[in-house]
């Protein structure tokens, strides 16, 4: 076995004195993978930390035209590497190659990084406001100090913790990144180190601009997002994680952007399942199983209006579900957990309507694609247990007794990444809709209609994000350009500041020609007179 | 006596058995005021914020020019009443009637109320952002559930719980406020209260929108904003009370915005010095001693570098100090503080120049205009300590040996909300600029070059904001619109929803016709073709 190197302040080296070692495991196989990957001790974070905040002070000179070119080799260098990342990702994750990995994950990780480039030359993003009588100048800058990524599990390249949104909208904004490595895939995120790390030499940022380090010790995690030197952390991952580091974080006064949990609860108007049972049948299937329905934007809770028709899109759903054989789950823990959820939502009423058990006998970890139902009242009796939940191909459906009974449950939901109404096309529900959609709309990051959640356009307007406790504030978004940038800046103002002394974006001439800037109260891309 | 009422629920009613209850004090005489305020039960606060979260749904369906509409009638309903809101005020705060409250803080309070309609009519705050390719769009709306504001006790208009910055900002993104009062001015609260709910029922909004509590037990604030049914907060005050709201709502995930300490450092370079020292002293004294110094960005460190010209600068500004007569202390725990403040500095090194005791024979509450000095040696010994913000007419002069030493300060400064630099108009200080600028820079909200921190015009590009722990998160301002309004607005994404569905701002037609939008990555007020 090979121990594999950190990258601490420009230089790929053995931990020093690691808190021990762990190694990743193949989920398709259930076998440990060769490589072996240290825990760092934390006078190795200590040193990432103060290597992070001497390249935040080195990166204030570094014009932003640069950062795009970093950004943009980062880019190249990924596509140079693509097949070597695939196959990484592959054995780690047991994500096939093709269409998920290749055509999939990869393009859309390369292109945030692009998106993130144009964004960085274009310094629109700083949101720049200019009152030209107080002469009050403001703009979002960097934070100060390196930001933390921690990536998730289930998209090894799109959010990983050294190329994803995250680390992009960091960079952008001008601060350094310490990722810390999702321990399911250390060797995919050691190789898009390197490839940022090429990057960062060849385009001559400061070398702590990226550093790596793969785990940390439980309470060297909280000690590490609460650090005086830290300037904020980005994190996805579970609820449990989540809470630990933002209750930590919060008391030292660090900003900490999470995203947790959710069900994606999905609205299935009664006008609907009589037009097109079938059809939103097979859409929940395929956005519910997919990628073995480890997303953050799974469809985890369907409500319906008891009848008929609810009755056969579950059947119609169920034969879905149960003809299809299961994907494969990202690690032992993946049908541990669903199990341990499932049991809790059997506690509280909930019966299984197809699946419902680990898949023992296949050769990879893997749970049967599963379809749960409770009554609204049931649900009703418990909504906190009733939400929990459960990270894979598995759905709760709720039939409520009355469109009454389904704002009833509406209005209990917790905070989500997405909520989603199907309804009549010829406009029968629309009565039904304005009933259901306000409550739901208030619960949720992004509304939709008549659509699955799981697909997440990294477009302007998208919002990966949503009220507590699917993110810790509803007012942030972890995916979509410049939205998720203004996470990782602070609002810096600048009150009768010397014309010469002002950052190229505040000055009288727009230094990007194309850049937006909110000047006397109207948005404009031309130089102030 | 006379217990005065609470505003709960559309209706002004005795308090319902209340915890206690409590009388403001006139600070100028140092006597109790004659009418008496409740202190709330737990019950009554519940019933404040179950009315606030129905306001909220109702809310939901006022078009943003009854809002605007609303603004204006409550602004006016202020100037009718504004002998009265002077003679309240006056009496308990002791700030004098002209021209601080007259003509200073009331018209900045119409004035902010003004700027906030005018941006609920236009819309342009939300940052509508969309994307046709994709059909996703989206913008800030309103959180969902009541806003509790606590406002100050230095600023009895235009931070006002139920008229200043956080009040207006709350209500244009479309939240119901509960005002909690400023236990010094219960009198000037009530009558704002009065002006707003006279607004709110003619021009037909909830009845809830406006509530109006005086005071709750301790345990009970932090209740208050951990509550389920609570939006968001706005906290203005002192970092002890701001620091147990803010975890306390934290734990829950509730956003809450404060502001709650800064020392505001000035930094007078030598070539300043030699150019206008006096000039200097003169302005640093106006700002230090306004409003008895009781300003959230009272200038109260000066860093300087040792010398002739800086002995002379201290001897200017202690003249200046030692001669004017100190102004009125908002309550008893004015001087008691400041003293507290100053043994602090003194038991770390510092020196009184001028002042340093209570004006106990003074009519009203008062403490001398007070000078003190430290070595920036001592300084650095303990810069934690030699931060302790006295608030009041105080200020604390670091003697630095060298500009390494004076950034050695610099580096140890907490988040500020501004800092300050004056250097010499021809050029003499420039490349000492340089390297002092940028590490103030990042550790304060607003920079300021050549002027005093007191005045925070409400212009958008103004940060009234900064790092911890001046404030709770770099990335927000209390003043300035439509900065400001972001920190209580939800960002809501619509994925495929139908047009007519759309709330107007995200229709293909801007609805106001002046409204800013970001249509594929162009700011515009076009409609969409």
């Amino acid at each position: 076995m090979t121990l594999q190197p950190v990258l601490i302040n420009g230089q790929w080296r053995q931990s020093v004195s690691p808190a021990g070692t762990f190694t990743a495991t193949n989920p398709a196989t259930k076998t440990p993978l060769s490589d072996e990957y240290p825990v760092s001790a934390w006078d190795e974070v200590e040193e990432a930390l103060v290597a992070g905040r001497r390249a935040a002070d080195e990166l204030r000179s570094v014009r932003p035209q640069q950062i795009a070119e970093f950004l943009e080799q980062y880019a190249l260098n990924i596509e140079a590497r693509s097949a070597e990342l695939v196959e990484m990702a592959h054995i780690e994750t047991g994500y096939p190659r093709e269409p998920r990995l290749a055509s999939g994950e990869l393009p859309r990780t390369t292109d945030q990084l692009r998106q993130a480039a144009a964004a960085a030359r274009s310094a629109s993003w700083t949101l720049t406001t200019i009152d030209t009588q107080s002469n009050i100048r403001s703009m979002y800058g960097p934070l100060g100090g390196a930001v933390a990524v921690f990536g998730p599990n289930n998209f090894p390249f799109a959010f990983n913790s050294s190329a994803g949104g995250d680390f992009a909208a960091a960079i952008v904004a001008g601060n350094p990144v310490i990722a810390k490595a999702n321990s399911s895939h250390p060797g995919t995120t050691r190789i898009f180190t390197e490839a940022a790390f090429d990057a960062v030499q060849s385009t001559g940022l400061p070398a702590a601009t990226v550093q790596l380090i793969y785990r940390l010790r439980h309470e060297d995690g909280t000690r590490f997002v609460s650090h005086p030197l830290i300037a904020a952390t980005g994190f996805t991952g579970s609820k449990y994680a989540g809470l630990q580091l933002k209750s930590a974080a919060d008391a030292a006064g660090k900003p900490i952007y999470l995203e947790m949990s959710s069900v994606n609860p999905i609205v299935v108007l009664p006008g609907a399942l009589e037009e097109r049972s079938e059809e939103i049948a097979s859409e929940f299937f395929g956005s519910c199983t997919l990628g073995a329905g480890q997303f953050c934007t799974n469809p985890g809770l369907v409500l319906l209006v008891k009848g008929e028709q609810s009755e056969a899109f579950v059947e119609q759903a169920a034969a879905l579900f149960a003809g299809a054989t299961p994907g494969v789950l990202l690690s032992a823990g993946g049908p541990r957990d669903i199990a341990n959820a499932i049991e809790t939502l059997q506690q509280n009423g909930a019966e299984v309507v197809t699946g419902g058990q680990e898949m023992v006998d296949a050769a990879g970890y893997s749970y049967a694609n599963t379809l749960l139902r409770v009554s609204g009242e049931d649900f009703l009796r418990d909504p906190d247990a009733l939400q929990t939940e459960a990270f894979g191909p598995v759905s709760l459906i709720v039939f409520t007794d009355s469109v009454d009974e389904l704002q009833a449950v509406i209005s209990e939901m917790e905070g989500n990444l997405t909520g989603c109404i199907y309804s009549h096309r010829g406009g029968n529900d629309d009565e039904l809709y304005d009933r259901v959609a306000p409550d739901l709309r208030e619960r949720v990051g992004r509304l939709l209609n008549d659509k699955m959640p799981t697909g997440v356009a990294v477009v302007p307007s998208m919002n990966h994000g949503g009220p507590y406790p699917a993110t810790g504030h509803p007012g942030f978004t972890a995916v979509g350009i410049p939205g998720s940038l203004l996470r990782f800046g602070a609002l810096l103002s600048y009150d009768n500041v010397r014309a010469h002394r002002l950052p190229a974006e505040l000055g009288d001439k727009n230094p990007t020609g194309d850049m937006w800037r909110l000047v006397d109260g109207a948005w404009t891309t031309a130089d102030i007179a």
